[in-house]
């Protein structure tokens, strides 16, 4: 399905704009404005001459551009009258933040929104949803503040979530962890645009390297998996699905009125399709990380390097349990690596330059593991609280990604110094963990993605 | 063991310190100063006379005043002589940072230190070590630059590592984190101090709450059992044991030279003694957060308050998968709520407080739980991103966790703004998590450890 216009407008309205600052609509408004939306925003009100300045217009009808999106803030028993307007207007694509539909036990009015709808060809992003949001247009219909939201920056992630708290928190963090986002499309009710239509649009959609999926239930099992099956031949898709326990799917029903489905059944249907499973919220978040990277791994034999043996063992330990494996160096670079280090270095799997590790030491480990066929993955973990890591360290990785070969991914744990050169590194397209075990989980998908397509 | 004096000793002696800001001694002398240690340092150089405008001795034996902890940081080779000087001097307590001992394969001289040592009745950290840190006193003989390993406020938390650079990167973490820390040991090869000694002193001492350990291998297991038990009566003990599978064994031995031995037993070790096992060190660290706050919860029935629904969902898959239990609301309880709350208010488990929650609704909410027999403890989710909670609420959450009748635990999921509010409460001994999964297995651990206490 064509979604495009959600996210690429040039000539947008919003209805039910108000003069009050903490009403949705004009929170929408101030948003677009804040963010530096480059397209034509129109205002509609019936009882309204002017907002910040800017025109009112008492309809739609009464615009003489063209509008290519509309955001409708108004309440719901209005909605069908608004929607009237857009068939006039010849509005194909409409964002409705408005709730008190069937999520309120009002199917009648939900029904008999989706049936003009679809007689309009409309299509309707909602409606009871949080709105969206697109970080190069800066397209965003979302009604919360960016003072209590941050924005994040352009990158590959495109974000569909069936919850708007869910999705807003996530975005929320993405922004103050650096994270790169394409699109973010908070669907609600799904009126008459579901998860698999958005899913499918995004499959298509070049600004999107990966998509995460937060999911409480599917409406169309069948169209979904057929959509899913497709879309991961082409990108990986991680989902997480809510309400697995008994108690769970109690909870989903009294949240979406949403059928949760049996657990197995969803599990069954992302292994057939290939989409990765996250277990938590904090798992997507991570999988997607490595993910958006792009360099494809050629297979599950990870080496690696450390300048703490601490970290290197549970490091080790965390790559067997998670049933990858640990790389067996070429004899030939083994010896090559022993000829250009001390003695006190540990030439194995972890590779330990141990805490007096130079910057010149990792430029040779990383040199080597990228010429050696039995490492598929370099798991780098650098300390930087050691005293002879120089920050040209940076320099090293960054070229050593640049070149493509392998998937090289960072662990690092410590504050304030520790955080400013891991910024730096995700500047420049590499993935950063702080931990050993989450780094390992995350290899594991993507590993597993790759090994499976 | 008394170990009292490696933390809150007066009059320090640094052995070993140079004029070159780069070299160890010089560092730990550079660390005190700038770190407000308020007790008074010595300087023993042989070949200097003042560094930083300090006087420089040239001996032990030449200061008058009597020392009560020695960090030596000379070369191997030189140490058998700093210790005869301390026996002389009867300093009882040495840090010794200097290696090149059976970590290298230098066994005899490592043996001859300790025989010295042991015959001279000085207590040694170290050999081989990173040194030590009090959070309170501020002494601290660790040599690593202030700007790359920032150091922790006080507060409960006290941590043993075998590895110098798994301690100093989660202490660099606990800083960023707003963690308080008491006491950090990193013991290096224990030549005459171990784990179970630095444990048994810890278990005394006043200012730490709760005890982190990572190892690699225990010198004497019995010992360490024995006392372990003991300690773990009177307060939480968290450990990470690296070298659980057979190439994370192998890590280790070529690490540290420890016999690594079997995770099984090790597992059944922390079982018989009530040590909390952490699988990784984020759940160290997760675990830590909680169990530092005192609040003792009476079972393992949660309630779960949220405005987001879809984290109340995905927070009792996790309560349920993590063999918890979710708490059933009193009848007469649930009506109260129902009572107070609009009708979109969900109530049940997640109590549901939907998007638009108010600050009130909160309070309302959690006073309502700390007063029913049925709920244990209190799983708080507050999504700062919603519209209508203001910051008020750090108040509510403050003021109900000061009547101490249930552990309040926070999740809350976001950015600069969540952030700010989140450092807050955890000043206020509240502990807080991003991610619902990592609540729930923290406070699974809590849990724990109090059902087997």
């Amino acid at each position: 399905m064509d979604l495009n216009k959600f996210f690429k407008a040039k000539n947008i309205a919003i209805v039910g704009v108000s003069k009050d600052p903490k009403k949705v609509g004009h929170v929408i408004f101030r948003n677009l404005i804040d963010g530096s939306f480059r397209g034509n925003i129109f205002l509609v009100n019936p009882n309204a001459y002017q907002i910040l300045n800017k025109h009112v217009y008492k309809s739609l009808n009464d615009i003489q551009n063209e509008i290519e999106l509309a955001i409708i803030a108004v309440p719901a028993k209005f909605v069908l009258n608004i929607l009237k307007d857009c068939g006039k207007k010849k509005i194909e694509n409409v964002v409705i933040i408005s709730s008190g539909f069937k999520e309120i036990g009002n199917e009648k009015l939900e029904n008999d929104v989706r049936e003009l709808a679809d007689k309009l060809k409309i299509k309707i992003i909602g409606v009871n949803c949080l709105g969206t949001f697109d970080a190069y247009t800066k397209l965003d219909s979302m009604f919360i503040p960016r003072y209590r939201l941050k924005r994040p920056k352009p990158g590959g992630i495109s974000f569909i979530s069936q919850s708007g708290a869910v999705g807003s928190a996530i975005l929320d963090l993405t922004t103050s962890q650096n994270y790169g986002i394409s699109k973010f499309i908070s669907y609600g009710n799904a009126t008459n645009v579901d998860e698999s239509d958005i899913l499918d649009y995004l499959g298509e959609d070049k600004e999107t390297k990966v998509i995460c999926m937060y999911l409480e239930g599917v409406r169309d099992g069948k169209k979904f998996l057929k959509i899913a099956k497709k879309v991961s031949k082409i990108k990986p898709i991680i989902a997480i699905k809510a309400g697995i326990t008994e108690e769970g799917t109690k909870a989903v029903i009294s949240h979406t009125g949403t059928l949760a489905g049996n657990s197995q059944v969803y599990y069954a249907a992302f292994k057939q399709a290939n989409i990765i499973n996250a277990d938590s919220l904090e798992e997507m978040f991570n999988f997607a990380r490595i993910l958006e990277k792009t360099i494809i791994p050629k297979g599950d034999k990870i080496q690696i390097i450390t300048n703490g043996g601490g970290y290197g063992i549970l490091t080790a330990d965390s790559v067997i349990k998670n049933n990858l494996k640990l790389a067996k160096l070429d004899k030939k670079n083994e010896l090559l690596l022993k000829k250009q280090m001390p003695d006190i270095v540990i030439i194995g799997n972890p590779i330990d330059l141990v805490g007096d590790a130079t910057t010149e030491r990792y430029r040779v480990a990383i040199e080597t593991c990228l010429n050696d066929n039995n490492v598929d993955v370099i798991l780098l973990i650098v300390l930087y609280q050691t005293p002879l890591i120089d920050t040209t360290i940076l320099d090293i990785i960054t070229e050593a990604n640049d070149l493509k070969k392998k998937p090289i991914i960072v662990v690092s744990t410590g504050g304030e110094f520790t955080d400013v050169l891991k910024r730096s590194l995700e500047d420049n397209n590499i993935a950063n963990f702080t931990f050993p075990d989450e780094a390992v989980k995350a290899v594991k998908a993507l590993v597993d993605y790759y090994m499976r397509k």
